[in-house]
């Protein structure tokens, strides 16, 4: 085990977390399907008893994602919605959820960006469908125009979550170049359909 | 799986990542003996063939390391010195290291306390001792007198050593009460003696 490394960038790392939770046959949310790439890695995940729903408010990146799917296209429902609106779409248990925050890459438009109040409201409603011990992944990147904003008003967010209901850590590499981004990975560790939170001080 | 708590304590995530890459007949440092919960923890993991040299500045530290390790004692050499002095004591190959920075709990002089300058010292040397592969970590506590400033010139040592020879995380649960300490851990990716630098810009 000390040959391969132990300390994950953090897409590697997030995905680590979602292939330890995530089970074959459960339903799953893709946040921000983008280009892709983790819708696919979401659908080999829950296997073909499972299904994916995967977000995005682009045209572009579902046909991405729908290009990178191939065969798997029949486990996932690709969704030209804000991931705010997840609730009008998925009204069962989840087994985990993913985000990557930021712009399209390689998009035509990259002014077109996650926002903070349509991120926390769906982290907020995911919360509320996933199962016990079930994770959130959130790739946070900041170099962008909007990018601090969204990190700070997030940051702030899930510091109100009471501990006993959602267990919420940062990781990320120190000495990368190239502004990689930052997990922020949240589980729950309570039965909830309303999630708590630390009361102001 | 699901049913556990995946996203770890500090303390606990830390004593996993050592877990992961200690084996049995190695030798390991404490670097802050302290009341001797990680020295004990070091022990085990190297079995009754590997050794662990554990500093501490306070004979107090050394004394109830010495009462927590009972029978294994024999496994352990206590060092009434500060750990920026490892090289004169260990000059072998190590399998890992562990530092939990601040003052010691339940000391009579809270006032003495890790400083930046040696604990950024002996990171140095402790990762020429490393083997590859292997991983030290250090639980950073910064809410006393003088924490801050050991933070701050920790990370700034940290984010300067070179990627290609180090893989340097930080780990930390965000919405926890009572100022827990969050985590450095450094992996060493290419076999050297002496660590590089990125060039200051």
């Amino acid at each position: 085990m000390s040959s391969s490394i132990l300390l994950h960038r953090v897409l590697p790392f997030s995905k680590r977390l979602i292939a330890n939770t995530v089970f074959p046959g459960e339903t799953v949310v893709d946040a921000t399907a983008g280009n892709g790439n983790d819708t696919l890695f979401l659908a080999e995940q829950v296997g073909s008893d499972g299904h994916v729903y995967a977000f995005d408010i682009q045209q572009a990146a579902l046909h991405a994602t729908r290009e990178r799917l191939g065969e798997l296209n029949d486990r996932v429902t690709l969704l030209l919605d804000s991931h705010a609106n997840v609730d009008v779409h998925v009204n069962r248990t989840i087994g985990g959820a993913m985000f990557n925050l930021g712009y399209l890459p390689y998009s035509e438009d990259l002014s077109i960006i996650t926002k903070p109040e349509s991120t926390i409201m769906a982290i907020e409603k995911l919360l509320g469908l996933l199962k016990m011990g079930g994770i959130i992944t959130i790739s946070v990147y900041d170099g962008h125009t909007g990018g601090e904003e969204e990190r700070e008003a997030l940051l702030a967010f899930v510091k109100k979550i009471h501990q006993a209901d959602v267990h919420v850590i940062r990781y990320e590499l120190l000495n990368q170049r190239k502004n990689p981004p930052f997990l922020i990975a949240l589980e729950k560790v309570r039965d909830f359909q309303t999630v708590r939170f630390i009361e102001e001080l």
